[in-house]
């Protein structure tokens, strides 16, 4: 079977166009685009920056094959074309804000040096990859800034969109889940699996406690026990309490009891409370069912002595946000500064190549203002709104860093050794610094993205130019 | 790189029960699983069965890779559970409706045979690839209902959720969609494959006409302008009417333009006003941006003259629903009938390997009746609500047929020959039959899925033993 991922897991306009400058000679114009988003999901107040690890390795490895040739002769593209992809290989330059990154609206996060058409042949790529991931590890940031301490699993992949589950384990990770049931995502992206029991294997014994019983005694290991089949008060915890003291003369721990049903703030309060009194104080409980951040946030205002939260559709699916609006649009060609107009100055984009500059507070906190300027120049002392002319931000006062980084150098990954672990760390360190008025769920502070003087300057002489 | 699908793209669970199935002797206990969903996507009254196809596949090629039983074994595994799975494949037999059928809750559409460890390793896949394409046919389809025979295409990889994708070029197709923009899906699942200009390339030109003369030129096949860069009326129209003219005297046609922003049901009546009065009656409009079912209908309404929608994001990740809620329920263990319990009883599950009858209206129509029934016997001639003992209904007027086919035996696909053009046709067909007030996006019709005397009995004997 062909890999999923080749040299076709693109648009194929990306592929006409690419034709018409290669027929033209055009096809090596040196070009920047920028890659950014508009809209914050889950009417929230930040994104969480994921999908680059993947990108940069799908990156280095998008190729035709012989059979994608083949295809794309097939329907009739031009045979010079065509061949003369046999050798494609993305040998650009790669610039991007850290993966786990806190970002913002209309901030360009990652940006892409390299010919016209190998540019434009991977935009698909790296918008679905960035744009799917920087949605999930928003929504498993959600998740974590209300879990306080408590241990998040990924229990998503049965109900993730297709194949999508695979990089949503990655993407929770980036966010602070640091568990999963996927097996597949564990294995690549090195995240701890985990999982006992459903249902169905209590039902295959004759009773509740044989099945505990056979489970504890085959699979002594990380042994979490399903306690809602029949009856969570009644039947699966005094079950659970006589297999764990059975354990315990083995010399075994039993780890958990797992919550699937019913009221998760009651049930865990009671199973608490049994368990102690059977002096099980170390065993954890792990709850499951329609999880997401309101009912986490729920059941830790009810202090719910849950210590661990399976979090399945909400996850990895992101809803009632499907997807990230992420966009890729030309900065610079043959050299040249380039916008696209808009009637809706919001839609109109900013020329050049670019870096942006985040500004810090007092105690190291996020200022809640990142200033865009051109690579290489300043940080902006000054920043402005980028649409509103009279109003501006005097940005002297504070200490600041660049966002973006390179990362990839002639289509090589520049290698940070930084593990999903590091990258999850860092996500987290950097949402600790945003102050608290932009986590809040309900209408939180808008933080400030403006433009640096030349960069206005140059955005509204180019306009002005196109418009005549 | 290791496949992405291959033996350990499940949950953990389902290799951990397997591990104590394995250790105890119960490997080989036959078992029966039913795949089924609870709520209907969309507040809508169907549901599109689909994604049978990719599952025949992948369980044919299901197989754990070296690495994968590396890893297994790392994570702390039973070695010899794990050695077992070196030659793990599927060998059961599946009993399906057929992709592309009309489905409806609580129905049994899928129904796996085989040993407990088989059936239970391949849930996580099965579970997450059609419940996925069938949220996306549903989709699809209900955007084909309201298109009224125009062209539907695809245009969402950029915006899917990852590699989910790919699966969702496929769906759309199963649910009316003729055409993709990815070149990848397009290759693999034999779709039309579509695509010609973004706004980047207008852009890369100094004006819009030297780019529209540019493609024309070196890509005059399936030639579509799109004329929104500047503006549409009074640039990109009168740039494509000259280029359509140009065109002409090579003898090419141009095949269309592309409106990718504004109102598209104006902006369409002008275009087709324009190109007409221009002797262009034979260019088609596109319209792109944001559309969904509600959109198209009223672009439908308003009659606007556009041949072929675009769609993106609304089509491949379904929103407002992000995942259809299908399980995979036991039946039957050990030849024995099983159920699961709930204090809800909609949530009890129904006993024994099934067959569900579709029941048939004059003219052909399908009358809003399926009926659950134990495999080997009759079509039921009445039929019960499956929660309220009083309600049943008298079908012994109507004929009927039996929805599930088995599809898979002994692991071997039987090949039925259909290509995914045939299964699209027949999803129309299906849909086609099922009376307009099942379809309409406001309260629909409620479609009756109802239970034989047989297995309401069985059931019932079940619950009551299970209770005592």
């Amino acid at each position: 079977m062909n890999p999923i991922v080749s040299g076709t897991y693109t648009d194929l306009y990306q592929l006409t166009m690419s034709q018409v400058y290669y027929l033209t000679g055009r096809q090596h114009r040196p070009a920047v685009f920028d890659y950014f988003f508009r809209k914050l999901p889950y009417d929230g107040g930040y994104v969480v920056f994921a999908g680059l690890g993947s990108v940069l390795q799908m990156l280095e490895e998008f190729r035709f094959t012989p059979d994608d040739l083949d295809y794309l002769k097939s329907i009739g593209l031009h045979v010079g074309f065509v061949d003369s992809l046999r050798d494609f290989r993305f040998r650009g330059n790669l610039f991007a804000a850290r993966e786990g990154e806190t970002i913002f609206p209309n901030e360009p996060v990652l940006r892409v040096e390299g010919d016209v058409i190998e540019a434009q042949i991977i935009e698909t790529l790296l918008l679905n990859i960035v744009n799917f991931q920087s949605l999930i590890a928003t929504k498993a940031a959600r998740m974590h800034t209300v879990a306080a301490g408590r241990v998040l699993c990924d229990f998503g992949l049965r109900r993730a969109q297709g194949l999508g589950g695979y990089h949503a384990t990655r993407a929770a990770v980036v966010g602070g889940f640091t568990a999963t049931s996927n097996v597949k995502g564990a294995q690549d992206f090195g995240v701890r699996c985990v999982g006992t029991m459903a249902h169905v294997f209590v039902q295959g014994y004759e009773d509740e406690l044989s099945a505990f019983r056979a489970f504890a005694e085959h699979r002594p290991e990380n042994c979490v026990l399903l306690v809602d089949t029949y009856d969570t008060l009644r039947s699966g915890l005094p079950n659970a309490v006589t297999v764990a003291k059975e354990m315990a003369q083995r010399g075994h721990r039993l780890q958990g009891i797992r919550l699937d049903s019913g009221d998760l703030a009651y049930l865990s309060t009671q199973s608490r409370k049994m368990l102690n009194d059977a002096g099980l104080d170390y065993v954890k409980i792990t709850a499951s069912n329609q999880l997401d951040e309101f009912v986490i946030k729920s059941l830790i205002d009810q202090q719910a002595p849950i210590d661990v939260f399976g979090v399945g559709t909400s996850l990895v699916t992101g809803p009632p946000d499907a997807a990230l609006d992420g966009v890729y649009k030309l900065s610079v060609l043959d050299g040249k500064p380039r916008i696209k107009l808009s009637e809706n100055i919001r839609k109109t984009t900013l020329p050049g190549a670019k870096q942006v500059f985040r500004y810090f507070g007092e105690g190291d906190v996020f200022l809640g203002a990142d200033a865009v300027a051109f690579e290489g120049g300043a940080a902006p002392s000054m920043m402005h709104h980028p649409y509103e002319p009279d109003k501006s931000l005097d940005l002297s006062a504070y200490s600041h860093e660049p966002l973006l980084h390179q990362v990839m150098r002639d289509g090589q990954t520049l290698d940070t050794g930084l593990s999903l672990k590091d990258i999850s760390r860092y996500s987290q360190e950097r949402l600790r610094r945003l102050p608290q008025e932009y986590k809040r769920f309900y209408n939180p502070h808008i933080y400030k993205v403006g433009i640096g003087e030349e960069v206005r300057t140059e955005r509204n002489r180019l306009r002005k130019m196109y418009k005549n």
